[in-house]
């Protein structure tokens, strides 16, 4: 068995390795630069424990693997242009540093280097994870488009906000966990329990990335603290506490959420005091908490001997108050 | 045998009943617009001919046909981001019709999309026909980056310009006839020679269509006259000029392409001038004709009944001397 460590040592050497067709350099710099600022490899590393969990060997699921961090990496470079974010992991996002059409052009031959690593999915499995991986892309736009329009949007339900996320991150951890059974060997109900698995441990990350975004610290978290509230953007802390305010807290947050002229940072400080009245912090904890409890009870129901669930069960151990 | 008109029509039903998910109907709705606003569905319709002359049936080329033909859409969507066109076919592109990050998302799903296409291939070939898609697929973003640094590059070779129309245009008719054949049952020797077929195609249309960017009626083509003279583009007809032109031309035209002052009217006139000196429509016009001969010749040489070759001859030919 493999643990964390090993597996992300393995992720980033088959990354570093990737080939590429350098016949116009400038499309690809940006690529092996997105791809080099690292970030936790939480899926590749996801998918190879999976497929671990079935399976001894593992170089099969390495490539497909990899296509999936290529994958997610394509649409943080895109989601940034249409966020127009200044700073991802710490370093320039990819327009700032060359500009939007590059970041379009090499975002989207990014999509291609990952289909590349999917075609060398083994035969056996190739249609199967292939489909898996692509329902999968589909959903991630989609659940991007939400976030879109639920920015101009004057409110979202809870509900509402638990699909996007669902969509926009959720459904790729989902998908790395069952690609990985799926090409580990697994039978089609494990395939589907690593499913879930995924998917409430995205649920809990996106939960969790929401949190950190206002409270975490920047330096620590990579990005610029309290951006989604100066952006107006809907947040499971946002959302929550509009379903918790009093009339007065409501009028404001409206007002707030309304507007781009307010002072950034007394945006944020005003906001961060009524989150602090309502015990948004704690309650969004509490929400993460219980996602990361789901996903280890369905582990718990795999037929897998449990001490092969070790490392799976420790890597959602550790999402617990994680702090970047 | 089918002929073009009946193959076009399969083509657009076939566009016309793909099934989306519709859970975002803003992501969908640009998607199905551009795929609406027609073009000659030169690509999908090469496919099946290519396929319908080793196979009279056919159906099992229609849906990897379709996915050429979205992911040619998905980066025309992209493309006009980066040119800031404003029309396409006659009608509002995607960015200005919506906004740039719409077309940047719509767009991106439609390579997912593509993918589901590709997905329905027989599985005797799906690995070989997705690795052939998707090999071109990374060439056209290589051939849009060269497109991209030839504006900003202040000279360009004729052999530097004609790799990068290999690349951004002929490799993707190239594919499309070679994906057809393999699904159709040919042999290897047979789908490459198809393969070089759509490549002298795709190079005959490309010269075509930049010598119709400046001397076709706009109405017909459905793009602004002079628009790749205006935005300082490379294009055959330049390289070509630049390559013939005395001291003196030589020196108006470098003027005339260094800035983006002069009046556009009176640029595309002055520019057009030089061209008629050089008789540079006529030697576009023959380059053209040289390919598709070379093409025919092409198909003269796969191992197929003369009768069944017709109408890949026919739409070859018919290409020579278009309006549109």
């Amino acid at each position: 068995m493999y643990n964390q460590t090993e597996l992300k040592d393995l992720v980033e050497k088959a990354i570093t390795n990737l080939s590429y067709n350098t016949e116009a350099e400038k499309l690809i710099d940006p690529v092996k630069y997105i791809l080099s600022i690292g970030g936790k490899r939480l899926r590749p590393v996801l998918a190879l424990m999976a497929c671990n969990l079935f399976n001894d060997n593992i170089g099969e699921a390495v490539m497909p693997a990899v296509g999936i961090e290529v994958f997610h990496n394509f649409t943080l470079v895109h989601d940034d242009i249409m966020d127009q974010a200044p700073v991802r992991r710490n370093f320039p996002t990819v327009h700032s540093k060359w500009n939007v059409n590059q970041a379009v052009l090499s975002g989207d031959v990014m999509a291609f280097i990952a289909n590349e690593c999917f075609l060398q999915t083994p035969a056996k499995c190739l249609s199967k994870v292939f489909r898996i991986y692509n329902r999968v892309a589909v959903e991630v736009c989609i659940g991007q488009q939400l976030d879109i329009d639920f920015e101009k949007a004057s409110f979202v339900t809870r509900e509402e906000y638990l699909r996007m996320i669902e969509l926009k991150t959720s459904v790729l951890l989902a998908a790395s966990a069952k690609i990985g059974a799926v090409i580990g060997g697994s039978s089609d109900r494990d395939a589907d329990l690593l499913y879930d698995f995924g998917r409430n441990l995205g649920l809990a990350f996106q939960v969790q990335d929401d949190m950190l975004d206002t409270y975490g610290e920047s330096k620590v978290f990579g990005k610029v603290q309290g951006g989604d509230i100066i952006s107006n953007k809907k947040t499971y802390l946002l959302v929550k506490a509009l379903e918790m305010a009093n009339r007065e807290q409501l009028k404001v947050l409206h007002e707030l959420f309304s507007t781009t002229d307010t002072d950034p940072q007394e945006k944020v400080n005003k906001v961060m005091d009524i989150y602090d009245q309502l015990n948004i912090r704690s309650v969004t904890e509490q929400l993460a908490n219980d996602y990361i409890k789901t996903s280890l009870s369905l582990l718990e129901k795999t037929d897998v001997p449990k001490k092969r669930k070790n490392e799976l069960q420790l890597m959602a151990g550790s999402l617990i108050g994680r702090k970047k």
